[in-house]
């Protein structure tokens, strides 16, 4: 199994409505590249947010006093901590201009990962409303425009506890079963392996960075020769609830 | 760019002694694949620790009071505790059967990276000692077989905070730059990007583990066609320092 990853280039901006799914086959079939079966399609939040108008027009956004007296203390924009507010289910830490939040779909993650960058000056971004119905519709306008369903991953950068750097994780899965469970699978001594869960959506997200860049333009990737397990897994089976979490 | 990354298998068991490097790229060889300049080559720490020396007999270890009190609540073998406390520099939290550690390495982990998977019934395998010297050393015996010397890393599997499944991490690195800093770069809007730091070198680790699975008797893969900064970075840089956690 040799697995290849190529980034989708040429996307252009992603405007509000645009079907992402069609454009990406697009720009594909301009490098020259055809989606074959069995393909995985790794597209970055920030697009899928941009097609689905999760941009927030700052100047529209009224602070309350609590995103007002949080902004204040972590010397932030009032409008974008209401943002942060607003998206979260619980706040669980504060700290160095940063709020670590549960959003409202479970993640644990920076600022409800309300994001200003690879914006227009005055906008921020919200998360996709469900990412993993988002990574659906995007595998559906694929195949209406080509003929090939690909499990789609949308993927968003976060930092991780104990360890510097941010990488790439699968906030939205759709066709692939996001974690490969080895439990009770023979070694090669024969031996019954004991906790063996690899997050394989994590790790093809993670994987799609490495040709996406921050700064390059590039918010998508193809992941080919990747021997998948289909399923109707979904991204919030890669969210551990706060009460069976080990290292809290 | 494309990125590739291919299994290296057939290495076949690895013995105490055997000079990994020059094993990897006889597998290559075999399988039609020469090392290239800018290739990256990943191998797990439990290739690592084998190759070091690593392993220690059950048998031979005796427990001390502490790790029989621990073995005891947690239903672990005591001398399996014993080198888990060995192993670590501060336990951070017991719970289920699992000790949270910070190992010497600085790294935090279950177990202190103990781990009895994949070895012959009564061992133990501890992690590399220095791993960050492992990946050199590996490099170093490339370029001595083949003439070109790519970058390495060590990789090991580890569950995170908040996400279930596991994903590996680079605990070894040689050659490349573990981590990609943008902060202060531009984004497409031309707004400085902030805080941005990709810990492309964990990516990377994460990226091969799909071509090496758990029980496929893979323990090394090349990673080809990503442009890696060549630095001395070392994974030590991934590591943050619990002082700064903001997720604790």
């Amino acid at each position: 199994m040799v697995i290849c990853i190529y980034p989708v280039s040429g996307l252009g901006e992603v405007e509000e409505g645009v079907r992402l799914g069609e454009v990406i086959v697009d720009a594909l079939s301009k490098g020259g590249l055809t989606l074959l079966k069995g393909d995985i399609v790794v597209v970055t939040s920030k697009a899928v947010s941009k097609a689905e108008g999760r941009l927030v027009k700052l100047s529209e956004v009224n602070p309350s006093a609590k995103a007002v007296r949080l902004a204040k203390a972590l010397n932030k924009d009032a409008r974008v901590v209401e943002l942060i507010l607003k998206e979260s289910k619980r706040i669980l830490r504060v700290e160095r201009g940063i709020i670590i939040t549960q959003t409202k779909h479970g993640i644990v993650c920076a600022n409800s990962g309300v994001d200003q960058s690879n914006l227009p000056e005055g906008y921020a971004a919200l998360l996709p409303k469900d990412p993993d119905r988002s990574a659906e519709v995007i595998a559906k306008q694929i195949e209406g425009v080509c003929g090939v369903k690909p499990a789609v991953i949308v993927s968003d950068t976060y930092g991780r506890p104990w360890r510097r750097g941010q990488v790439q994780f699968a906030i939205g899965v759709y066709g692939l079963k996001p974690i490969l469970d080895y439990r009770g699978k023979l070694d090669t001594y024969g031996r019954v392996l004991k906790v063996t869960e690899i997050a394989v959506a994590d790790e093809i997200a993670s994987a799609a960075e490495l040709v996406m860049g921050k700064t390059r333009s590039c918010p998508a990737a193809v992941v080919r020769g990747y021997e998948y397990e289909v399923d109707a897994g979904k991204a919030k089976a890669l969210i551990r609830p706060l009460k069976e979490d080990l290292f809290k």
